[in-house]
């Protein structure tokens, strides 16, 4: 039977062939917990699974992130609850000041391609675009994937995306997956694997992958994966810390999808979700002229160096708006060392924003640029829903980096063609 | 009648001879007030003082900075707060992102020589180091005092602190100010004017002397005045925003002085202030050794350019020990830009350090960095009075940015010489 890329991959790690709708056990790459379920994990291991355990502590990967540094002593318990933890068990932890659990699972080689990876957080998915079976799961699921090694899966249906041709001026990944989400719903993908294939790819580099990848989940799918091309088996050389299995990441003629989509990347403009569903997508030209107090860029979705670069290319010799703020994180340490060696650091700190690295920020809205009642902002992130940063009558609306750093300029938002005349994969970074 | 440096401002702003124990009411050159105090001020206007007046906007400052970005809705409310205050009344409002109260009123010219400026932060004593009549007050002082445009005063008496020399290598202005709080104690200098005087200053460049001023508060001072040298004057040129009057600034032949000190620089050693108390203070050398989960090196007292640059040449190609987290916070966006320029914020990031500018961070224990039960941490902040920084049970230890940079490379406490071959005046900056 010719498979999609989830049924290959999981028929690899199943040891059989298998289909939509089975249960599988497979054994786990890499199980991942940060500050916000790690604590729960570890608490369910021992108040209902008669103590801690782990199954193999060079697969367990605890991160520091969500609220870090700490912002309070209830927290500070949380985070020490964790290095105790990681050290009485050998299993590796990012502590504070590291980067964001999904770019440190990426760049450290727990993600390649074939490979099956769960996480206690929503946005695991992230690894698909490296071609890893990814997908996050609860607290309970992430102690016992961490006790056993393994993890129950049903195999999903899926739906293909063919991506064609390349995007326009100032257009990123961004706003090709908020087109998708817009088009399908929020529930559009529930419990699928959404693949996306096609030459389109090859306009994307690694960085604008993984942010379609990530929002995947706010389509409601299990995973979104991407074949592992040439560029993927580059960029996991020297870092994957198993075998990568490219094979597998490329669907077999004949796949049955349940829905296949194409996508011609030059038609996709400049997208905007309002609140308070990232499947609330409208032209970011609908909105032109709309006041926004506070812009961030960065999270898991767009806090990469790519990211960082087109910021730092629209902001140059520019300065953010009198009555706007704008904060700027890097999703790692090492995406914050090479924009610095870049120069992306101090550009966009001399336009004003505020510059920084190792937290999820504003995104989970638990320490870092909260909003207040009424604020209005412009986020980078994968989700806008009420309350989740900030006050429940503050509003985010979500866009790519380029909207973002252009709207920070004018106070407003605008079409970054405005202040961006070059394809993003044209932008040297 | 000769007279001290504060008798001599005092007097010159009075329009008449005061002495020590005289209540003036004079002019004041600027009025500032933080994130944690200003909302206060604000409320005191319209509930006891019938609506908000701003004598003189020119000269009201409002700073975003303690808990900066904001932490949660409620923080969010008062910024917006401060926000429409400053917009409405035309006053100056330093929003999240720009840099400490502190230095940003050094920075942008708003103390110099002469001028007399209240804060409603107690470390507005900073400024002293640069010849300002400078002290903390209440919110509800401070509400008056933008109100009307004049505060009143009790003339102080005054120290005399004669420094001679120079410093050893790796002793830092913060050693010598620990020193004099570890000898006079908390109440030493109950309303006094501390007044440091002699050619041991010209050992100290501003960053350093802003780092003495800064404490002066620690043992009760009023204020901490220093004489304008050229240094000063060539500091302040093109910043100040009123005239100097560096004349004020030198006490008179046979000024009266309560107590007088000589102060040998070449005979202070490294410093350190135990829990709870900033003047609890024992040579470095006695601690040797004691672990440490985590290190910051910033805030108003030593998160200057001087400071960042002794932490980078003493992590310069070293590491943060592992399960020590090491924090970095740039006082001001400006500092910052500078550090950035100089390589200092890559050699720390590259060293482990966390690093970031725009916020108090762990001193205040309101969003970032807080400390967790049973923490041991070093600090070059000003205080470490119990739970400040984190939980109750949690302590800090306060000392210069040499013995935190090298601290941080061993997890241990340790003589910054063992790194630091060199004078702190003769590293470049």
């Amino acid at each position: 039977m010719p498979k999609t890329i989830a049924e290959k991959i999981l028929s690899a790690k199943a040891g059989k062939d298998v289909s939509p709708g089975e249960i599988v056990v497979v054994e786990l790459d890499a199980v991942m917990a940060q500050d916000g379920t790690a604590p729960l994990a570890i608490k369910v291991m021992n108040e209902k699974f008669g103590g801690e355990r782990v199954k193999d502590p060079s697969k367990v990967v605890l991160v520091i992130d969500h609220t870090a540094p700490s912002n309070n002593p209830g927290t500070s318990e949380l985070h020490i609850l964790m290095r105790k933890f990681a050290r009485r068990h050998g299993c590796r932890l990012f502590d504070v000041g590291n980067g964001i659990c999904h770019q440190l699972m990426v760049e450290y080689g727990y993600a390649y391609p074939g490979a099956v990876v769960v996480g206690a957080d929503s946005h695991t998915v992230t690894y698909g675009a490296l071609g890893a079976f990814s997908t996050g799961v609860g607290s309970t699921d992430a102690a016992i994937a961490m006790m056993t090694g393994k993890l129950w899966f049903k195999v999903p249906e899926a739906l293909k995306f063919n991506l064609t041709g390349k995007f326009k001026e100032a257009v990123m990944s961004k706003d090709l997956i908020l087109t998708i989400i817009g088009e399908l719903g929020e529930d559009g993908a529930t419990y699928m694997s959404a693949e996306f294939v096609g030459d389109g790819l090859k306009d994307m580099r690694i960085d604008s992958r993984l942010t379609v990848s990530n929002m995947v989940v706010e389509m409601g799918a299990k995973v979104g994966l991407m074949p592992a091309d040439e560029e993927v088996m580059r960029f996991v050389e020297g870092r994957a810390r198993g075998t990568p299995k490219p094979e597998l990441t490329y669907p077999d003629k004949g796949a049955h999808y349940k829905d296949e989509f194409e996508m011609e990347l030059e038609k996709i403009e400049p997208m905007i979700a309002k609140p308070y569903s990232p499947a609330n997508v409208v032209a970011v030209d609908e909105l032109e002229g709309m006041e926004i107090d506070q812009v961030f860029i960065g999270s898991c979705t767009n806090g990469r160096l790519e990211d960082l670069a087109v910021a730092a290319k629209i902001l140059k010799g520019k300065k953010v708006a009198d009555g706007t703020r704008c904060i700027a994180i890097a999703a790692s340490r090492n995406v914050y060392t090479e924009a610095l060696k870049k120069g992306y650091v101090e550009t966009l700190t001399e336009a004003g924003c505020l510059v920084t690295f190792g937290t999820c920020g504003p995104c989970v809205g638990a320490h870092y640029g909260v909003l207040g009642p009424g604020e209005v902002a412009l986020f980078t992130t994968n989700r806008n829903f009420r309350g989740r940063s900030g006050h429940r009558d503050s509003k985010v609306y979500l866009v790519s980096p380029a909207t973002a750093a252009a709207s920070a300029i004018e106070g407003k938002v605008v079409n970054p063609r405005k202040y961006l005349n070059q394809r993003i994969r044209d932008i040297e970074i």
